[in-house]
């Protein structure tokens, strides 16, 4: 039986990069090493990590003038280093887009942050991103953003005007997956156990003038002794730095983050579309906020939800379940997912519908 | 040319539990994904992190009132989070044995944590462990030691009895390679990257009592967070955890804590005894103080180490040069390094002498 993954993190990577990884798992390079084994201060990994490096700035086009960080603790303890670093005296503005949204949210004010929140779609739970306000405080150390909401099946179409303030943005969901400009961010995170690699590595991407703005007192969590060490002030997730190189590589090969998008707008409009054309399952997103990545979808029924998910399951659909916080279907399309699993859960969707009494 | 690799972290690693973790990279025990892949809330991924656990406990005798986390940040982030949550308000005792002990202490004045250096052996450059006092400040939060010093190659023979005063532990490069009691501590940390698997993972074994204490700014450092949450408060590190449980699976094959160390002694003993023997090299460290898992070792001619250095380098003895701050060699003996490799390193030091007007 195909398995096809469609875990919301950690997920799917491309079987390119697994068999690569196997194939050197015992000898890297003919180092007689494994990547696991490799001191970081080694010549052999820090080509590792300048490559990584390298091939991000490649993909994203990130400037010079912002830094790459390849720190451990996920987005969550991001919701904690942003306020820490960057809002400490100012007030920091969040935009409500759901449950990791208020984490972030929660996060800075646990630390005693002044925090607004300047628009939320709470109140449709969560099923579309809300217009910002048209005057932003321009006192305010940043806005902070979800581009994508992997629970809800969000994201932001385009990214706001904020002015001169600073957009910050928990991008772990749709990193390497939509033509967002880095230059219209102040600092950018994500945890790369979605669409960089596996867990336990995050990836931050911060404008200079952000950093060392106020003194931080864990050095672990401060952005600028960790860019001034170049992310080697302590030892790094070496291995996850390394499958993230891999994955960066087999991107590029895709023809880039330009090439693998528009191959997540197939296998998305795929899915979208026999949702749309089915008399069964429908999409509880707005239209113009529906996520690439994550795809929810229900039946209206939660008994007829259960039994799919059950049956998807036995099926070889994996992970297919909508986080226990909202309930249904939910289909995370990472870039390493195949279009042939969309092809095939659309067969299989086709197949329940007529099986309970669709058209 | 056979390699060994010495280096002090990322470390070697059993070769057996590499080519398991090879063998089964592409489809964990037929479930068509990499652990990689495995979504953190599978039955997959939660019988791997309670095996870990239940490993762990068994290969260290951890009592119930003891809980084990798996965190990430490395031992550096420790230095942050003990004093967070164990000392604040009060005043905590630490033990300078090193460079690592610095940073524990910078750690916790950084914080603003009143901290008193009850014992120190910066006077002879961390050449040996020193006593501690007598009597100890009963108020105090804790006594800070760090078991092993992977860099000065000194370690505690025995735990100092502190009275009710727990005991927090540095034991990052002697973790598993040691006779102590965990009862004997209030709280243990430990970095994976030496005894225990990939970088990434950190281990922490803490007593219950000890949770809780305070209320913690930021939700990741928080331990009692991360004790009620079994170390799934967010995502962890996967795929490191599985390679831990592989680790823990291999100790106990080569009967447990008490054979591994066995084996440790035997590996050190040689290469101790190599050193007493040589009329070329010696070790910088007090008889009492030596470390069973780093051994340093100086010709007292910086020009002939860097020799020695670059010639071990060419014939396969990976990463042992001692570290920048003290100079000289350092084999580190970690539990996974062969001892036919000590051996190799042996007869080598005594080619190397011969050649080098030795006797």
């Amino acid at each position: 039986m195909t398995i096809y993954n469609f875990s919301a993190g950690p997920a799917v990577l491309p079987k390119a990069v697994l068999e690569k990884a196997q194939s050197e798992l015992l000898d890297y390079k003919g180092s007689g090493m494994s990547v696991m084994e490799l001191s970081h201060r080694s010549s052999w990994f820090e080509a590792i990590i300048q490559d990584a490096e390298q091939l991000l700035r490649e993909l994203m086009a990130i400037p010079d003038h912002y830094q790459v960080l390849f720190l451990q603790g996920g987005a969550s303890l991001q919701f904690t280093m942003v306020p820490m670093n960057l809002a400490q005296g100012k007030k920091a503005l969040y935009v409500n887009t759901g449950s990791w949204s208020k984490k972030a949210i929660s996060g800075a004010k646990a630390l005693g942050v002044e925090v607004e929140v300047i628009a939320s779609s709470e109140d449709k739970q969560f099923t579309y991103i809300p217009e910002l306000p048209e005057t932003i405080d321009q006192e305010a150390a940043y806005v902070h953003i979800t581009t994508n909401n992997t629970i809800e099946g969000t994201a932001f179409a385009k990214i706001p005007d904020c002015g001169a303030v600073p957009i910050v943005a928990d991008m772990s969901s749709n990193i390497l997956a939509n033509d967002y400009k880095v230059e219209d961010f102040g600092l950018i995170y994500a945890g790369a156990q979605k669409n960089i690699g596996p867990a336990g590595l995050t990836v931050v991407i911060v404008r200079e003038d952000l950093l060392g703005q106020t003194e931080i007192a864990a050095p672990m969590l401060d952005y600028k002794l960790q860019a001034d060490n170049h992310s080697l002030y302590n030892t790094p997730p070496t291995f996850a730095i390394y499958i993230a190189k891999l994955v960066f590589e087999w991107v590029k090969e895709q023809g880039g983050v330009a090439g693998i998008t528009e191959q997540d707008r197939v296998k998305a409009g795929r899915l979208y579309q026999a949702i749309e054309e089915s008399g069964l399952f429908q999409s509880p997103v707005e239209k113009d906020s529906r996520s690439l990545t994550n795809v929810p979808f229900i039946t209206g029924d939660a008994e007829l939800d259960k039994q799919f998910n059950a049956e998807a399951l036995a099926a070889g659909f994996e992970n297919l379940k909508g986080h226990r916080s909202v309930g249904g279907m939910r289909a995370s399309l990472y870039n390493a997912f195949p279009i042939e699993g969309v092809d095939a859960l659309i067969a299989f969707m086709k197949k329940f519908e007529q099986d309970n009494g669709g058209k």
